[in-house]
C-alpha cells in the first residue's frame, strides 16, 4: 500500500477520526531544506552579527543615540551609573572596605605563590577591579589575584624560567602570560566563543580545584615551616619528599608556632562566622588582624634573628608600567601562548561559575561573552602595568555578598583601598611574618575543596565522577596540565562514544495507544509478530558509525531467528521478521557513509525476503534520501512518516492476505 | 492534573477509546536502567566474547570438536577447502596465471616507487599472498605491494633515513614498519577495533587516493625522463620544480620515448578491454608484453649504451628471512611506530573497501575483524621473510575477479609463479627499461582517480565533499600525512560540532493526528496558543551542550513574546507562551550539567510564570531525575509520557479555566 494508493484513501478518507488519517502525504510536501550557505549565513547573522539585535532592544528602552546605547552595551556602569544613590554607596562603601582587610593580606599571600614579591598581588588588586567595575556586569564579583591562578602560573612559568635565580626574567614571561590571558579572554567574548569555558565541565572544575588545593596546601608548607629549599615541582610525591628532606635539617620552629597559632586563629573566625551570618565581618577581618598582631609581635620581640622569616622589604608606590615588559619575541613564545590559554580559561571559568552562582541567588542573569569582554580587557591593562592573572575569587566574592554590596562599586573602594595601603602600609608589612602567609592561604583553601559536590556528581553520574577523579589525581600526582587534559579529553571521549556507538532501541507498541517505546524502558509494550521496529538515537548516520549501525540492525534480525530456532518450524515461520521498521526520527543528518549503509542494509534485507521501512525520517535526511535516489530503489512506499502508519499498512496488508488466504 | 489524577482517570477510563489513555502510569513503572558496571559487562561480552557465539553456531553445521572449529574459524580454508573441486581449480590456476602477469611488472614498479630494489616487490608477492590464503575469507582479493602503501612509506620513512645514501638501513626501518604494521593490524582484528578503519570516511578515501594518484604520477616523471637528480618530498611544487630543475641539464629523450610508446600500448589494450569484456586478458597481460618487448628491444640494440637507464641487477633466487634486521632499539622508535599505525590503517581501509564491493557484487559478507587478522599475520610474517606492507590491490583484485577465480587459490598459483619468475627470471630483467616501470605504474594510476564517486558526494553531502578536498589539496600540496589529518580533523570536527550545537526544532501539531512535527519540515503544521513544544535533538544533554540548549530554549521563548510586541496588549497576553514542552524523545543521557542546565531552565521560566513540561524522558534521563530529585522540585505532573499528553492537559485545564470563568 504506497503512497500513491494512501493519497487517494487520504481524500476518501478526509472526514474519518483522526486516527484513521494518512499522513505520508505530508511527508511528501516536505519543502527542501536550507542549503550549507544559507545555513552558514543565517549562523553568522544570529550569532556573531546579533549585537544589533541588542541594541535595538537597548534603544527601545532609554535613548536612541546608536553611539551612546553602544557605549552602554559595552560599559554597563554606564547604565547603572545614572540610578545611582547614595544609600547604595553606604553599603559598597562597607562591603568594599571589608573586602580590602580580606584583599590586602590574601593579594601578599598569591603573589608569594605565584613566585613573584608581594607588592605584584597588591597591584593586581588595583587596576583590574578598576577596569572590570566599568565593563563587567556581575555586581558581587571580587576582582584579583586568586590561588588557582597563582598556582598554575607558577608551576608552568618555572619551567621556562627559574624565579629565583632570575626574578625579572620570570616577571617578564609572567606578564606577557598575562597579556595573552587578556587577549584570548576578549577575542572570546569578541567572537561569542564563550562554549569554550563549557569545555571544562563542572565535574572537571571540582576535581581540578579540590586537587590543586591539596597543591597549594603542600607549598605552604614551605612558609609554615619556614624552610630554605624546596622544589619546584608541583606534585604531591615530590612537594613530600622535599619537606621530608628539608626537616632533616635544622628549622626553626618559632614559624611553625606562630603560623599554627594563627591559623587556628583565622579558622575558630570563620567558625564564628559560619554560627551566625551576621558576624560574617569576623572571619573577613581576621586574616588583616592576624597579620597586623603579628607583625607587632615579631616587630616588638624582634623574633626576626631568632630565625623567624618575614617578608623584608616591599616596594612602595602605585602600579608602574610594563608594557616594555611584554616579550613578543621571546624563544619561549609558543609556551607563553599555551600558558595564556589555559590560565585563560582556567580564570574565566572560575569566575563565570562564581559570578552565576551569585547571579542566580540575586536573580539576574549574567552574558557570558560580555563578561569574557571585561576579564580580557581588565587582564590586558592588568599586563601593561605590572599586574598577573586576575580573575573572580571566590572566597572574596561570598565575603563581598555578605557584606550586603549594592554594586561594583565596592570593588573600586577596594582597589582605592589597596592603593592607599600600597603607599602608607608597605613599610610597615616590612616585619611580616611569612609563616602568617601561609596560614592565610592555608585557611582559604577548605572553601575550595567541594567535597559534598564530589558526592553529589558521585551519585548522580558515575562517568562524571570518573571525570572529576581524573581530574584531580591528574593535578596531584603529575600536573596541572596533564589534571586537565586528562579531564577534558575523558569528557570528549564520552560524547564522541555516543556517537560512534548509539544505541540501537527496540521498539513495542503500548496497548491500546498510539505509542511506541523503548521495550527495556517499558517492559510491558508489545511486539507485533513478523516485525522488528528499531530506533537509531544518533543525531547523525555517518561515517563513524553507519557501518555499526546497519551490522547491529542485521544482527537484531539474526537474533529473533536464532530465538525461534528449538521451536516448532511453523511457528518459527511465523515469527520470522517479514518487516523491519526503522525510526530515524531522532537522526538529524546522514553523510555518503550513511547513504551506502543504508542501501546496503535494504539489499542485504530483501535478499533475505525482509522488507526494510524507513519511518519518520527528517527534512535533510529525507532530502538525501532523495538525492541519492534511494527512494526509488527502496520504493517510495517504503518510506513512511510515523512508525504507526508502518505498522498499520503491515498489519492490514497481513489481514488482508488472510482473508484471502 | 497530576499523575496521581491520572491514575485515578486511568481505572476509569480502562475501556475508553485509544486516544483517551492516560498514559503516565507507565512512565512511572520504568524499571531501573542498568548501572555503568551492568551496561559494561554486557558490552565486553558480547563484543569481544563474542567468538563463543560463533563457534556454537559452527558446531551446529559440522564437527563438533571445539578445537577443530576454532581452528576452522581462524583458517577458513579448512572450512572450503573440504568441497574444494577440480573444476573450480582449472578457473582458479587461469586466473591466478593472468595474476601473476601483472603482478611481476606491477611489483618491480611499486618496489621502486617504494625506493626498494625490484625483488623486495617480487618477495611482498609471494609470502603474504601463500598466508592469506589460509586466513582470509575475501575470494577474489588480490594480494601483494599497493602503489598508495609503497608512496606512504617511502614519503615517510625517507624522513628518518635517505634510501639512496644507505639502502640497508632503510630497509631494516621498512621491515620493521612491515612489523608493526601487521601486529597493529592483527590487534585490531584480535580486540574487535574494526570500527577504527571506519574513522576514514569514504569520501577521505576518494580524496586522499586521487591525491596520492597525482603524486605518484608525479614520481614517475623520474623514471619516464631517466632523470638522475631529483627531490625527496612529494608534494607537487617540490616535485615539479625539481622535474624543470632536471630538464635544464641533458637528459636522454629515448627513455621518453620507450616510456610513453609502451604506456599508449598499455592504455590502448585497456581501452579494448573495457569495450569488450571477454577481452579483459588483453589489459591484464599488457604489462607483461610491454616488459618482455621493451626489455628485448634493449637487449637487442644495445640502447644501454645510448643512455636508456635499465633495472640492473636483480638478486636471484626466493624470500630471505629478514627477522634480525628488524630494529625494535631504534632511535626512530615512535616514528616507526606512528608509520606503522598509519600505513596498516591505509592498507586496511583499502583492502577493506575493495574486498567488500566485491563481495556485494557475489553476494556474500566479509568478516571486518578476522580480515584484519588474517592481514595482520599475512604482514608480521612479511615481515620476518623481507617483504614490505602488502594489502588488497584494487587493480590486481578486478582482474582476478574478471579472470573468473573461484577462491584464493588464485592468489596461490600467483604467489608460486611469482616464486619461479624469481629463480627464471631475474637475469632476463638485468635488460628491462627503468621507464617502462614508470609507464605500467601511470597506467594503474586513472583507476585509483574516482572522478564519478567524487562527483557523486559533491552531489549528496557538500560538507563530505569538503572532507575529499581537503585529503587531496592536503596531500597534493602538503605530505600524506597532513592531507590524512586534515580529513580526519573535518570528519570529526562535524560529528562533535552536531553534539556542541545540537538542533532546537519547534514542533507543531498536524491537523487532526497525534503527530507532532518540526514546524519547518511541516510547515501546516498548528502551534497551539500559549505553548511552546521544542525538540533537543542530541542524544547528550551535557556539559558540551548543556548551556547552548538552555540558553536557545530562553531565547525561543523570548523571541515569541517579542514578535508580539507591536500587537494589541490583549492579543499579547494570549500568545505569550504558559507553558514549554521540552520534548526530550530524543536524549538517551545526561550528565550534572545537563541536570543543572534543566533546573535553571526550570526556576528561569517558572520565575515568569511559565510552565516547564518535559516529555518523553528516556529511561536513563529520567532515572537521572529522580536521583538528582528534578522530578520533585518540577512536581511529578510535569513530566508527562508524550508531547501530546501534555498539550492534551494544558488544553483541557485552560478550557476548565474557561468555563469557570
Amino acid at each position: 500500500m504506497g503512497i500513491e494508493l494512501q493519497n487517494q484513501q487520504s481524500h476518501q478518507e478526509e472526514a474519518g477520526p483522526a486516527e484513521e488519517q494518512p499522513v505520508s502525504r505530508w511527508l511528501i510536501s516536505t519543502p527542501e531544506p536550507p542549503t550549507m550557505w544559507q545555513e552558514l549565513v543565517k549562523y553568522i547573522r544570529t550569532n556573531v552579527l546579533s549585537k544589533k539585535n541588542y541594541m535595538r532592544n537597548k534603544t527601545k528602552n532609554s535613548s536612541s543615540n546608536p553611539v551612546y546605547s553602544c557605549l552602554k552595551s559595552v560599559f554597563p556602569i554606564l547604565n547603572w551609573g545614572r540610578q545611582y544613590k547614595l544609600n547604595m554607596f553606604k553599603k559598597d562603601l562597607m562591603a568594599g572596605l571589608t573586602l580590602a582587610s580580606l584583599c590586602v593580606p590574601q593579594s601578599i599571600g598569591y603573589a608569594n605563590l605565584a613566585g613573584l614579591d608581594p607588592e605584584y598581588g597588591l597591584y593586581t588588586s588595583v587596576v583590574p577591579p578598576l577596569i572590570y567595575s566599568t565593563m563587567g556586569s556581575s555586581r558581587e564579583l571580587a576582582i584579583g589575584p586568586v590561588a588557582v591562578v597563582s598556582l598554575l602560573l607558577s608551576s608552568m612559568v618555572s619551567e621556562l624560567q627559574d624565579p629565583v635565580t632570575d626574578p625579572i626574567a620570570y616577571r617578564k614571561i609572567i606578564f606577557t602570560v598575562t597579556f595573552f590571558a587578556g587577549a584570548f579572554q576578549a577575542i572570546f567574548g569578541l567572537f561569542r566563543l564563550g562554549f569554550l569555558v563549557d569545555f571544562l565541565s563542572h565535574a572537571a572544575l571540582v576535581g581540578f580545584m579540590a586537587g590543586a588545593a591539596i597543591v597549594i596546601g603542600l607549598q605552604q608548607l614551605k612558609g609554615l615551616f619556614g624552610l630554605s629549599h624546596f622544589t619546584n615541582q608541583t606534585d604531591i610525591v615530590s612537594v613530600l619528599s622535599s619537606v621530608f628532606h628539608s626537616l632533616h635539617h635544622p628549622w626553626q620552629p618559632l614559624n611553625f608556632v606562630i603560623g599554627s597559632t594563627f591559623l587556628i586563629f583565622i579558622l575558630l573566625a570563620r567558625f564564628i562566622g559560619k554560627r551566625n551570618k551576621k558576624l560574617f565581618w569576623i572571619p573577613a577581618m581576621a586574616p588583616l588582624i592576624s597579620v597586623i598582631l603579628a607583625t607587632l609581635i615579631v616587630y616588638l620581640t624582634n623574633a626576626e634573628s631568632r630565625g623567624v622569616k618575614i617578608v623584608k622589604h616591599i616596594k612602595p608606590g602605585f602600579n608602574r608600567p610594563s608594557v616594555n615588559q611584554l616579550q613578543f619575541n621571546s624563544p619561549h613564545l609558543g609556551h607563553i601562548v599555551k600558558i595564556g590559554l589555559i590560565s585563560a580559561i582556567i580564570a574565566l571559568t572560575e569566575a563565570i561559575a562564581v559570578g552565576r552562582s551569585f547571579a542566580t541567588i540575586k536573580g539576574y542573569r549574567l552574558d557570558g561573552n560580555k563578561e569574557m569582554m571585561a576579564m580580557g580587557f581588565m587582564n590586558i591593562a592588568g599586563s601593561f602595568t605590572s599586574c598577573y592573572v586576575a580573575t573572580g575569587s571566590f572566597s572574596r566574592t561570598a565575603v563581598n555578598f555578605s557584606a550586603g554590596c549594592e554594586t561594583v562599586v565596592s570593588n573600586i573602594v577596594m582597589a582605592i583601598t589597596v592603593m592607599i595601603s600600597l603607599e602608607v602600609l608597605t613599610r610597615f608589612l616590612y616585619f611580616t611574618p611569612t609563616a602568617i602567609l601561609a596560614s592565610i592561604i592555608l585557611s582559604a583553601l577548605p572553601g575550595i575543596i567541594d567535597v559534598s559536590g564530589a558526592y553529589h556528581i558521585w551519585k548522580l553520574d558515575k562517568l562524571d565522577f570518573l571525570v572529576l577523579i581524573a581530574a584531580f589525581f591528574g593535578v596531584l600526582f603529575a600536573s596541572v596540565e596533564i589534571g586537565l587534559l586528562l579531564a577534558v579529553g575523558i569528557s570528549f571521549a564520552r560524547i564522541m562514544l555516543s556517537s560512534i556507538r548509539p544505541n540501537i532501541e527496540a521498539l513495542g507498541r503500548l496497548s491500546r495507544t498510539d505509542i511506541f517505546g523503548d521495550i527495556n524502558q517499558y517492559p510491558m509494550a508489545n511486539k507485533t509478530p513478523g516485525l522488528l521496529t528499531l530506533r537509531i538515537s544518533s543525531p547523525l548516520l555517518c561515517f563513524a558509525n553507519a557501518n555499526f549501525i546497519r551490522d547491529r540492525i542485521l544482527n537484531s534480525v539474526k537474533e529473533v531467528v536464532e530465538e525461534e530456532d528449538e521451536e516448532d518450524q511453523e511457528v518459527k515461520k511465523e515469527k520470522v521478521p517479514q518487516l523491519v521498521i526503522l525510526d530515524m526520527s531522532c537522526v538529524m543528518g546522514v553523510d555518503t557513509s550513511g547513504l551506502v549503509a543504508l542501501e546496503e542494509l535494504h539489499q542485504e534485507l530483501a535478499s533475505n525476503n525482509i522488507r526494510l521501512v524507513i519511518a519518520s525520517p527528517k527534512w535533510r535526511v529525507l532530502h538525501k534520501l532523495k538525492r541519492a535516489k534511494l527512494d526509488e530503489k527502496m520504493k517510495k512506499e517504503n518510506i513512511c512518516m510515523t512508525v504507526r502508519e508502518a505498522v498499520d499498512i503491515y498489519v492490514r496488508a497481513k489481514s488482508t492476505s488472510h482473508e484471502m488466504c
